[in-house]
Formats: C-alpha cells, structure tokens, sequence
C-alpha cells in the first residue's frame, strides 16, 4: 500500500462581516481545503480569499456544498429530494468553479457538508444524486467521503475516484461508524496514538475499534477540525508524527487514483 | 451591414413554489434567454429546467446576474463596490454554468439584471468589474449590454464581444438613452413601426429620436419583454415583420463577431 | 353543540414580485386568515397588505409562522430543535403583530404552517415549544390546529383555547388521521356530501371514516384550500350549504371559548 | 441641564453559528442596547440571548432595525421606498417586540442601523417613514438619533420622544456632522478629552468644532462602538471620568422626557 495520505479541512467558512476559524493556521496543517459554498457558509468574497490563500499555499481546492440553512450552518436534516440535492451540488459546485477559473486553479474534489454528508452517508438514493451531480460536472473531481458509505458506493458506482475519510482523533465502532462523542473513549486525545492509528490504517488497512476488535478501514485523507484552536495543533501534531514515521502528507490529487 | 438580429428576454425567474413569466411563450419569440442565477431571481430547479427548455427549443442560453436582492428583485439600487461586483458575478456565471454543464449545454452570453445593468450603464468602475469577470471566466462569452454604455465600453476595452441591446417598443433621447415611460411617446405600440425602426437600426445603424433626430445606434439584440402577453405578442409580430423585410433571426452565437 | 364554525385558510404568500394565491377571492371564503409572516413566504409589505385586506372584509387576521425556508416554501421537514422553534415563532409572530399594531388590528390565532404543522402535529416537544410560545406573546390567542394533535393537547395543557380545524374535502382514517392524498376515496368531491360532513361534526362530534366507522371529532373551523379556483368554489359552495343548514360561519373570536 | 446621559452600543449582532461582538463586555459599558433584528444581523435565538443579558444587567433594551442585507451587514446604502422602510422597521420592530414580551421586557428605543441610519440622516421621507412606524407601533417609544439630523426632527413632529446621540471619540464638523475618519484630527483618543466634550456638551450643549468653533449640539446619549476591545476599554474610561464629574449614567427611560 502506498505510504501517503491526506490532511483536508472545512475552510472559507466566514459570511460578509462574520469571521468563522481561523484559515491560515488551518491551512498550515493541511493538503486539501473543503470550501464552502455559499449555501450553509461563505459567500463570493470569502471564496475568492480563501481560493487565493490556497493557491499561495499550495492547498488543493475542493467544493464543500450543503443545505441553503446559513440559520443552521447546514448542519440540520432536511427533507431535500435527491432531485434537488442534484441541483443543489451543481449550482454550488459551479459556483466555486466560476471563482476557481478567475483564479487560475481547478478544484480537485467535492466532499458534502454537514446534514447533507451526514444524511447521503446512509441515505443511497441522496449519495446517488451527489456522485451523479459531481459526474456530469467534471469526472476528474474526486469524492471526498467516509469509507464505508453510501456514498462511496455511488461514487464508485458512478465512475468517480473516491478518496476514503478518516478521523485521527476518533474511536470507531466494529461496523466502521464513529463512536458517539458523548460516550467514553470516543475520542482520541493523544496524537502519537492518533497517528499510530493513521499509520496502521495507512499501511494495513485495519483499525483497532472501541471494542477491541480489528475494523478493515481505507484512509486517504485525515479529516482536521479546524473549529478550535486544540484541534489544529492536534492536527500539526499528527502529521509531524506521520511524517517521522515516512507517511508522506500530500493532496490527493497527486497520487490518489 | 448584416441583415440578421437576435431577440433576447429575461427567462428563469421563478423561485420555489413561485412561478414568474411564461417561459413557454417567450422562448417561441426569443433565440437567447437571459437566466436568472439565484440571486435576484431563480433556484437551481429552475435553473435547471429553465436551461433544458432552451435546449429543447434551441434557444442560446445566457446568465443574467443580478444583486442578492430577492426581496427587491434585484431592481434597488444597491453600493456594492466594484469587488464584489467581480464577485457576485462570477460566482452566478459559475453556478449557471455547473447546470448547464450538467445539461451538456455551453453558456453564449452574460447580459447584467436590473439595479446591477442600470448603475454599470453608466459606473464604468462597475462595468469593468462586469467585464473583468467574464472575460477571465470565458473570454468566448458575448457580453450583451445597451449600445453606447459603459458596459459596452468595458467590454471592448477587456476584449470581449459586445452585442448591443436595442428596445423596439421604446423611444431614444438624441442622445441614445431610453425616454422615461412615463413621458410622452416614450413607447411605440405599433409592431410595424417597431419593425421599421430595427430594420433601420440594423440596415443603416441609426434610428430617429424622440426630437426628430438622427440618431447613431449599433442594434444586435432586440429586448423582448416577458412580464406581460402583450410584450410577448409585440415581439412575435416585430419578429415576423423583420422576417418578412428579409432580417434573420438568429441568435448572437451564430453570426456575432 | 354550537351551530357555528369557522372558515380559514392560508393567505398573504407571496413575496417580493412573486405573486400567490388568489386573496381576494379566498377572502370572500373564509373568516379567518393565516397570514404568512416572512420566513417561508410573505414579506413586510405583503403581510400590511394582506391585514389591511382582512380588515377591510372583516376576516379574522392570524399568524401563519413556518420553517426558514423560502426556497422550499416551508414544506420540508428540518431538525429544528423545540427551543428554536420557540424562537422562531415568537418572531414571526411578534413580526406580524407589529404590522398588524400599525394598522389597528388584533390578531386572532397562530396556526403553524407546513413542515411546522406536520412536524408538531405528532412531535410533542416541538408542539409544546409552539403552545409556549403563543401563550407567553398572548394568553388570549386560539391556537389553530388539527383535532387530535400533539399541538391541540399542548395548546390546552397551556391553557390556551384551541380551534380544532378539520378538512371538509378530505377522508379521514378511524385514527382521525388524514387518508393520503393518492389513495382512493382521500378525497370529498361533492360540496354537498363536504357540508353533510361538516353539519354531522358540528352537531354531533363525529364523522364516518374511510372504513365506514365512526370517528369522533371536533370541528371548530375548516380548512379551505387557496392554491387551486377549484379550492375556492368548492369553499363558497360548502359554506352555502352550511348556512342552509343552519350552521353559522363566523370567525373563532366571536364565539370560541 | 440635567447632569445625565445615556450610553448606547449595538448588540445581539451575531447569527447562527457566527460570533460579532464581545456582547458581555459591551453591556458592562452601556446603559441602553440596540439590538438587530434579523434583517442585517442578529437571529430570533440571539435576540432572545441578548434580550436575557440585558434583563440581568439592568441594561434597557431597543430595536436596531436595519436593511434586509445580512450579506452586506446592512452597511450598503440600498434605494428602499420609505413604504418599505415603514415596513421593514415595523416588521423587525414588532419580532424584537415579540421576543421581549416573552422576557417580560419592554423595548425602551428604536435606533436605525447602518445605511438605513446614514440614509435617514438626511433624507427626510425615509426619516418621516421610520418616525411614522415608531409611533404608530408604541408612541412611547424614544428614537434614538443623530442630533440635527432628518430623523430627529421628524421624531419631532411625529410626537415622539428623541434622544440626540453624540459621539465621544469623534470630531465634529462646523455644521454639527462628523468629521470624516480618514481626516487628520477626526478621532479623539483620549478619554479624559472625551470625556471633558462630553460633559461640555451636557452642561452647556455645545463643542468646540474641528475648526475651533463652538457649534450647538445636543447630547442624551453617547454611541459606544463594541467592534473593538479599545473602543470598549475607551468607553469604560469615558463613562468613569464623566461619573467623576457628576454626570450620572443612566438609561434614556429614567429621565428622558
């Protein structure tokens, strides 16, 4: 298996005079950037800047769409038809790449935000419409989703190349799901046994689970919270540790296929 | 002189559960449509749909961006600096064309909307943002703007091509502006006249203003309204007067230069 | 049993330049109105508008408060938790009674709209969260919901008076629920059988289901349908019939207790 | 003269998941809040947060009603009709209403928000649009404006109680207007000078101008900025050295008349 892996984050998550994390230490800590939409965050400003801060830090930019719930941070479930799921991913999608193009970048992936990834991750007829909108946009963009999902079902379904999400920082049930955070041992709060983790799954493909169990789990990219300033440097951590152990840290785009 | 023109209208101007203009009756009368992108008007559904009822009747599509003013329509007057003119622009380009994309269509024009076509009539600052962002997202993309404004001016400037808008059920000043509707003889209700007087404007390049006058006029587009039966039935007669005096009716991508 | 009921139904959706609805006709059918307050339809000057309508015919103005979602017309079930839905409502109603302070107007009732509706119906925390709500703002407000609801046994356990509002064009299960829309015999085509129904309510508390059994049911105002001319005439024709029959249609507020 | 003042700031500007403002710290320094209302900033959770804050710290609670622009914070002169300036203040009026009768509050104070505020300054059909629903939704209601401004004098004649708000780390001009900030001399910075100003301003109602001229000018309320912890920090100097003085610092409702 191939000694590299990925490091992405929600980015360009402000909206006109609203400031939301803090983009340049995140960006520090990653290799892909998941951008918001203007949809549930950000707006034509904000992904301008933070297009331009990633092309200047050599950050791979990907769409990050979600609900029209700016109220809810697109973070509530929502009875959206695959239908306009489908429309929804293309007008956001499209909307980012209006901004990429001036730019001068082409994004490299989509990964849903919030209710919608939550909802598509088990919800095949939502996954469907979102591998379908990414698809007929562009089928060198990459889907960005929990490995075990429906959606990468349907990403592979469809054609897509899906990179598989991990989390470093959190315990996994035997099925492959995340343990709830309000149960104990969820989280995982040292980053040498983070990144021993992201390495096990890296070179053997399994994962120790809540229970003890081995758990078959892909890893292509490391999720990185970057809603706090703990979670950053955890992240920075984790990734030092990867790179002493010869994980190389690098955007998809560059090796995954 | 080319004896051919184009007819354009605003179409897409629907949103959710509200329905605005019939698009069925103006795409018999127009052969380009100026799309609603969400921000004044229009839903990606609609969008959507809008954008396969062109394909269908062969209708070039076109973005008509406007300011995010839904309440308004995108018809108030609004500060928005020249920056994020640039942005809101490409980020409504960019969401049209991810649908059309999607549709397996190509975006022909950019035409502004309401508040936003008014103040960069005459801001140039506003009418290079306009046109900086759509040369740097499609340099093919015909800008679509009145004849002598400063749209059309920055057009050039940026290298684009420009098509100029002329208005067959309204009256010019001497000086080439639209005589305000309320004013007398500010509208021409007779389609025969109105054909004379685009057969004029396409053949010679002039037109006769309010005050008797000669006045100088490119004509590449004729604005057809759609917020009433009757704008709709002007423009089929206009159209089938111009056609019977031997002007095509053509859209812009076909013959524009 | 009283021989009076009321008529009502959902008025003042429109918004912006969108028109919906047909309120002038439905006004000459009902004698309560559920005013839209801005969140998923209606606007500032459409809700003025729409109360200076009511007062001018004598309906019974309420609020109509929905989920934030224009672009799906507050028809889509969202997690909004009881706490926000509190606040939501509260504002909403707050928002129309402003308008409705300006004009000299008391308003009636609330009626929650859409997925609210249907959420709370069965969901007793969002329905408390309602009850809450409208008792805090108001002690005097009816609370206008389905019979046997989660939101009817809220509003009383708050002590606040509660319509029960049935449909007179609809089946219903033994359970007292609505019989699905695309099922046969769900719906009531004959405006006389609608008013035999609705006198049968009235009078004797029940109405015969859709297996032939009897239900028990309390009817204080009908539901009238304002998205179809067919809605509407069949309203003004139950209503003739009711008033043949000696059932009096007048607004909650002149004789709920 | 009475030997008292107000001071206000803006609050409750946050929305959703968007932190503005270090809320707690500001009400520490003020006596009067003006609180968004949903339109350019604020939400119905953040109202009622606000709102709650201001009971615990005696602060008096007002509406800060403002443009349907949260994108532009508000902060873009928009061509609103002063129709619907009246119905967007009574609309964000009445939901602010509708939270704080919930909280057992009575709103105290209407101050315009940004643009709508610099627009009503000095056009005098906006400014008679807001006074008109102050005093048609609560005619006890105080607005607080600019000293000489269109809205003070058309609180004037509409009855209502006007506060003046002057503004204590800025310079005025001859004519009584600000000193624009990019100009030399336009900011005090420091608060025994502001504070001297201020107290110059409520014994004698004047100020020395920007020239050195002594202009008349009326002082109820000191605006305190919370965009900055200097500001904050300078507001709390200020209010020291006038209590020092024996200018009492107390909210609008306790001695305005």
């Amino acid at each position: 298996m191939a000694r590299v892996i990925d490091f992405n984050s929600d980015l360009g998550e402000s909206f006109g005079a609203y400031k939301l994390g803090d983009d340049e230490a995140i960006l520090a800590a990653v290799t892909s950037a998941n951008i918001a939409c203007g949809y549930h965050a950000g707006d034509p400003a904000v992904m301008r800047r933070t297009l331009a801060l990633c092309k200047e830090r050599s950050v791979a930019p990907g769409a990050h769409p979600g609900y029209p719930d700016l109220l809810g941070f697109g973070r509530r479930a929502m009875a959206v038809s695959p239908d306009d799921v489908y429309n929804y991913v293309l007008y956001q999608l499209g909307a980012l790449n209006g901004l990429a193009v001036a730019a001068g970048m082409r994004l490299q992936h989509v990964k849903p935000h919030g209710a919608l990834y939550n909802q598509a991750e088990i919800d095949m007829r939502l996954a469907e419409a979102i591998a379908a909108a990414v698809k007929t946009f562009d089928p060198e963009l990459i889907l960005l989703v929990p490995a075990n999902s429906a959606m990468a079902a349907a990403g592979r379904t469809a054609g897509l190349r899906v990179a598989a999400e991990v989390f470093a920082d959190r315990a996994y049930t035997p099925e492959g799901r995340l343990v709830d955070r309000r149960l104990p041992g969820a989280l995982i709060t040292d980053p040498q046994e983070a990144a021993a983790r992201v390495v096990e799954m890296v070179e053997r493909g399994t994962v120790t689970a809540v229970d003890g169990s081995k758990l078959t789990i892909a890893a292509d990219s490391v999720c990185v919270h970057g809603d706090s300033p703990t979670a950053v440097s955890f992240a920075v951590a984790v990734r030092q540790a990867l790179s002493e152990r010869g994980i190389a840290i690098r955007p998809l785009r560059e090796w995954l296929r």
